[in-house]
């Protein structure tokens, strides 16, 4: 199913790339660790890093009390982040024609703050899960001072777009016998062996949901 | 030397984990290929994904010339853009304390267009040998149409901070005795070998600039 086109989610340029697909949009979105979120503050436009859990068409963040973005995000209630992969550097005989293989996706949506312990405990264990899948069955669940310590924010997705570049690199048929080299160099990223903290007993194994994270990630 | 900390820059939480250097931000620029752009259009926040380029105090950036992050940086005449590097997950026995080890900058600059063909092909240059330095040497330098073609912005940092993390997972004493997994998963972003593209001769050479910049990736 799709999300509708508006003048705030429709791709106007490099349409070819452009998707409204809510399975290909919540992929790229479970693909990453971190967004970027925009917000504006005293009339200016600030953008943050943030890690996120999705649970289905909504997005969770969370961060301390007195935070500046959560804060200016419950004033205009709406929000726009904006995840992106790079994939691949496409280098061509032309400067112009430089360009990267990426997915990217881009959310509009509606913000509000989760006040009661429950609705907290699921954002904060989308969050978790989102981290590591299963990770929030495997460590101490937040306690009441902890929970008081967080603010919990609740993302309904209104639309989003994706766009995706997957392509070899192109350029001028003038340009293709000019002697520089053109090519691609894929990008990745990689989660390496887990280093377990220091007091964690020597013949302690590394657990399934870990073991299972990294083998996804390839 | 240091940036002036003001209302903007300065880093209230974690403020351990800051630094004001320039050469620190400079480094996690250098170090990231793509940015996040956070600007105002109608009144809405809107942050979006852009590579770019650096010289001294300045950064370039580049779009087509009816673009709407572009028009409307040079509405407000200013902009904050952020980078972020992921290096480690760290999963403490409490969901609390799971954090990760990053290097992120954020920038507050002064935007102008550049209009005239030499300014224009100087922030090329930069943007072009971010990507992949001393890329600018190898291909063929834009010509009068796609000059034409292109919008140039340049950004003139004001101020900045930049945000690292690379401690071990901490959490509190009473929870060390749990018996979760806790420790550190390394991130990292890795440069695969180079794929030339199928109009090069069979017997082409990968060129030592880009070598170099895979050497100086690892």
């Amino acid at each position: 199913m799709e999300f509708q086109k508006s003048t705030l989610n429709e791709i106007k340029r490099g349409s070819k790339k452009a998707s409204y697909d809510r399975k290909v949009i919540y992929e790229i979105l479970d693909a990453t660790e971190v967004c970027h979120i925009a917000f504006i503050d005293n009339g200016k436009a600030f953008v943050q890093p943030i890690n996120f859990g999705r649970n289905e068409n909504k997005i969770y963040i969370h961060g301390s009390q007195n935070n500046r973005m959560t804060n200016a995000l419950l004033e205009t209630k709406e929000v726009c982040l904006n995840v992106m992969i790079l994939d691949a550097m496409k280098l061509t005989r032309s400067a112009f024609h430089h360009s990267v293989n990426y997915r990217s996706a881009m959310i509009f949506g509606r913000v509000i703050e989760l006040t009661n312990n429950k609705d907290k405990l699921t954002g904060l264990k989308s969050i978790i899960n989102h981290f590591v899948p299963n990770r929030w069955e495997h460590c101490r669940k937040p306690n009441e001072k902890e929970l008081i310590a967080t603010k919990v924010l609740e993302i309904s997705i209104e639309t989003a777009s994706a766009k995706i570049a997957n392509t070899p690199p192109s350029e001028n048929k003038s340009d293709l016998n000019l002697n520089f080299w053109a090519g691609t160099i894929p990008v990745k990223t990689i989660y390496e062996s887990p280093i377990p903290d220091r007091f964690m007993k020597d013949n302690a194994k590394i657990p399934k949901h870990i073991i299972n994270f990294r083998n996804n990630k390839k």
